[in-house]
């Protein structure tokens, strides 16, 4: 039935692969009867786990690959070398038409590599990024780019910010969401040169929400819905966050042991302390697309249980049914006339 | 007595002037018989202050000024335009010979920029960053540049890291201290251009301990002694750690309140939590240095306390009697031949 939205998913990638991977696909079929799934992966493994389930046969297919790209390979040289992988060969089911979308919760760099070479870029898309989700105090903020392109141009910055909104608005269900742009202040005048030459790009689009220069000391806070920058900015943004995050909890588990009134007090705490930090987690919020590519391509957490997955898979229906691509393209030949 | 070593000291800058600045100043001089302190600003303010106190009249002399510079001011025009003001004032004379070092808890932006303009740059220092403390959980890194003048080039890199080996071995006692670039990935082929020109020369300086690239996840673990990067990265850097530490502590906060459970917990794990994440600020480690100038220009932060105050100034007895500024000479002219 070729109604159906069709995803491909990595069934090797991950920590938790293949066992919340499958059960991440099954749930999904089991909750909307639009999507059908590719399971690439080794055919035993897959098989053993799916034979735990009940669905409709006919909305998962396992794709058998004898190959694996493990999270520490360099990703150019295990895209070309393993064809015969569970990522090349998802990514190569979207390249072909078989598929709408790609899910993986395996090696970033590999998706983000194969995303480009793969799938290849949008007419139009001079660089597509990769656009995680930051929890923030008061929701969460796209962050583009956080991918493997660095020294990106202002009009590639531009593009981010068109194709981020579109994102936001239609997936994500963020109306006119707010465009701000990673700064060293918040005055216009500051910047480093690609900040300053970007600054007045994005000021004069009208296809976005711009709220001028956000400072790294306000992204946790909430600062903007889309938060602009060039990836060896939005990787440090990123990593600070995940870090600095977790050294403070470090530090107050270790303040909770130690002494004996901290430990009493700890125990009446702790659950609230851990609902809230939750929330708080990069981990918590679904995958991350990578925009501007033939298809939608999302990375989900290498972490991720069943319950990311079924999200980042049905979240795929939302991008199909919202012609995003078509979007991205009326938005960007625009700006090319 | 030219004997002393000569601090000129900003007597107007801060959250807390002058009260904690004159208090810092006079436990300084009662702590060391080295120190003079030259402070400057509004004389009766000032005086008033001083009134309160015991301490040797030759150590602290009271340098009247009229003008003020206000924190969010443009530094550029601020320093240009207020001559009178008691950091113009103070800066001046570490100019003039009359002090060997400048402490200030003022404006970052008018201490940085008059630092570089009214000091000016020791000969052979391309670019005189500044190095704030950052706090770690195995202790604290030298975060070099976090300063006002972005897009630096590698040769300005390789010095950051020169100087921060000395002043990190000289004055805060940190033998053969490691030296890391931040980057996006652990393998050397990884980064911006930036990165990649200047991380062979990092690698063959034998001044320097350089141990590779630190992402930015491992910044808050304490991944090396020095912090090498360029100033837009080493802000986003730094905010991002005042932000993220700020946001996460919020979140814990309302999970204490959240509950009456949690609010009896609370109160017994208050204090623990309070001391612990007090270590992790970045206001609880002194001054941080603007290096590579003709005397030394420390900036507090805003908030400083007396004790700041009296730290950083005892700091500048160490970085005077270690002749900084010479070895920084040296081993830079040696780059030159």
């Amino acid at each position: 039935m070729s109604d159906y939205i069709n995803v491909a998913l990595d069934g090797m990638g991950g920590d938790n692969a293949p066992v919340e991977i499958v059960k991440g696909a099954v749930d999904a079929v089991n909750e909307s009867k639009k999507i059908r799934v590719y399971i690439t992966g080794y055919e035993d493994l897959i098989n053993a786990e799916l034979a735990k389930y009940t669905y409709n046969k006919e909305q998962i297919i396992v794709v058998p690959t004898t190959e694996m790209i493990e999270m520490a390979e360099p990703p150019v040289l295990a895209i070309r070398k393993k064809k015969d992988s569970s990522i090349v060969k998802a990514l190569n089911m979207v390249k072909d038409g078989t598929c709408d979308a790609y899910v993986s919760a395996g090696s970033t760099g590999a998706t983000l590599v194969g995303g480009q070479v793969i799938v290849g870029k949008l007419k139009g898309v001079e660089r597509a990024p990769f656009a995680p989700i930051l929890p923030t105090l008061n929701g969460f903020s796209l962050l583009i780019d956080s991918g493997a392109n660095v020294d990106a141009r202002p009009s590639h910055l531009l593009q981010f910010a068109k194709m981020g909104t579109i994102y936001m608005e239609s997936v994500l269900g963020i109306k006119n969401p707010t465009v701000g742009i990673i700064n060293i202040g918040a005055e216009e005048e500051k910047g480093n040169a690609l900040v300053k030459e970007t600054f007045p790009l994005l000021k004069n689009c009208p296809d976005i929400n711009f709220i001028g220069s956000v400072e790294a000391r306000e992204v946790a806070h909430g600062a903007a819905d889309i938060l602009i920058c060039e990836a060896f900015t939005g990787n440090v943004v990123i990593k600070m966050y995940e870090g600095v995050s977790s050294a403070v909890m470090k530090c107050i588990k270790k303040a909770f042991m130690s002494n004996l009134k901290s430990k009493i007090g700890a125990l009446l705490v702790k659950k609230s302390v851990k609902d809230a930090v939750k929330g708080f987690s990069t981990e918590s919020h679904g995958g991350a697309p990578m925009l501007g590519l033939n298809g939608l391509v999302v990375k989900t957490h290498g972490s991720s249980k069943s319950i990311e997955i079924k999200n980042s898979i049905l979240q795929c229906i939302t991008f199909k049914e919202q012609n995003i691509n078509q979007k991205i393209k009326e938005k960007l030949s625009v700006e090319d006339n």
